[in-house]
């Protein structure tokens, strides 16, 4: 059997509310395991200030190392939302007031008391030849230019948005991970451990030491997108746990 | 009279664990803020995989970048913990069995049925050069080599680490933050905001919208090392919104 080879992606967050600590990234955490989910491997992450400049450089370095870029933040209607006209910019588009956007935007504004002024059409201003992303929480839609999926940083409108672009994009094969619970430091069965990984070829196995009042404990992550490979892995790792004298339990899927 | 130019700094969260989405990071906004309180401008953060090629990549082209290089993970005792070495080759040092290193960890598990065996004692290796960074919550020591700080992935680990590493730190002029609370959304008051931030240069603007049930408004957030400008800022920005016929409140300094 071949493996098909996985579809890469990398997350953009432009904020300088993250960087400066007042607010604090949620994005990153939620869209990767959206992607884990889906089968597409996340390579990388990155938070960046909002400057035009480091957003271009940014925005073309990531889009194309990996098949997907998801950015997040600044394309709301206010002067520091500058994420739409940088990214046009990066790929030497211009930006155009979005005849769709704008009926969108018309439409959710409708029997309400809130203006739809100059401010807030910025928010229709779309790069040329760029697809529009559905924004079921708040209308303003986000855009698809290239391979760059530009989407608003407040987590729940740039989750409604996710959600409607999952079947846009090309998943793979799952990684199955299984955890194993063991009943003593990481430091003390770190060999085991080394032995699981290199009998096992393409297999990850992680170690996450934890630590409760007058307990602790690892937790060993075993995955691959290999189902039979981690069912294997996870037992002979217990098996080798007890027989050092140690508790060692292969949870359920899905469980941690 | 003359400001002073501030140091700048990124973070670089290794961990497969992050990008898989198991673990969310909090170290990244955990260090933004510490960062921020000390006047240090954060100006990037990255999230990589455990990856040798992948690590020195990322730590050779963020430590050239900015003043200071924080990193967190990999520098436990077991096979994927492979930071240490990937940051000593990025750097060209050896990594030497740490006699200062070794000696905290023998007192640490003095008196435990912990064995110090060779996976504990591979968290004694530094590279050489590098000095010591107290690890006040497990002993295993984080190190300093050029200008990459080095610590766990542990949040209450990192967190112990940099709390000694911050009077090494050359701290800057901290920026003051004011928040001011309006009534309405941020779209209605975007026309107020840009003219407040050309009108104050250096001021930095920031626009946060929130949603409760029955209830909506904006957060802006003026900023600035300049303490007599943000007040002015958020004075004048206070008295446009309420011409405009919308609530605007100034928030206690720390309050968000």
């Amino acid at each position: 059997m071949t493996q098909k080879i996985s579809k890469t992606a990398a997350i953009l967050v432009i904020g300088d509310e993250i960087l400066s600590g007042r607010t604090k990234d949620k994005n990153i955490g939620w869209i990767a395991e959206q992607l884990n989910e889906m089968g597409i491997d996340l390579i990388e992450a990155r938070v960046i200030a909002d400057v035009e400049a480091v957003i271009i450089r940014h925005v073309l370095e990531l889009s194309k190392s990996c098949d997907y870029l998801f950015t997040s933040g600044g394309i709301g209607p206010t002067h520091d939302d500058i994420t739409t006209a940088s990214i046009a910019k990066a790929f030497g588009k211009k930006v155009i007031r979005h005849e769709e956007a704008v009926r969108r935007l018309l439409v959710h504004y409708e029997d309400t008391d809130i203006p739809f002024n100059e401010a807030r059409q910025k928010m229709a201003d779309i790069p040329e030849d760029a697809a529009l992303i559905d924004n079921p929480a708040s209308a303003a839609p986000g855009f698809i230019l290239e391979n760059v999926y530009v989407m608003a940083g407040v987590p729940p409108i740039l989750q409604s948005m996710f959600e409607g672009l999952k079947d846009k994009l090309e998943g793979g094969q799952k990684k199955m991970r299984l955890t194993v619970q063991c009943g003593i430091g990481e430091g003390t069965i770190a060999s085991i451990m080394a032995e699981i990984s290199d009998a096992f070829e393409g297999l990850s196995v992680g170690s996450y030491p934890w630590f409760k009042p007058g307990q602790f404990g690892t937790a060993v992550v075993v995955s691959s997108k290999n189902r039979e490979q981690v069912q294997s892995a996870a037992e002979k790792l217990q098996m080798l746990v007890q027989q050092a004298g140690y508790e060692a339990t292969i949870l359920a899927e899905g469980q941690d």
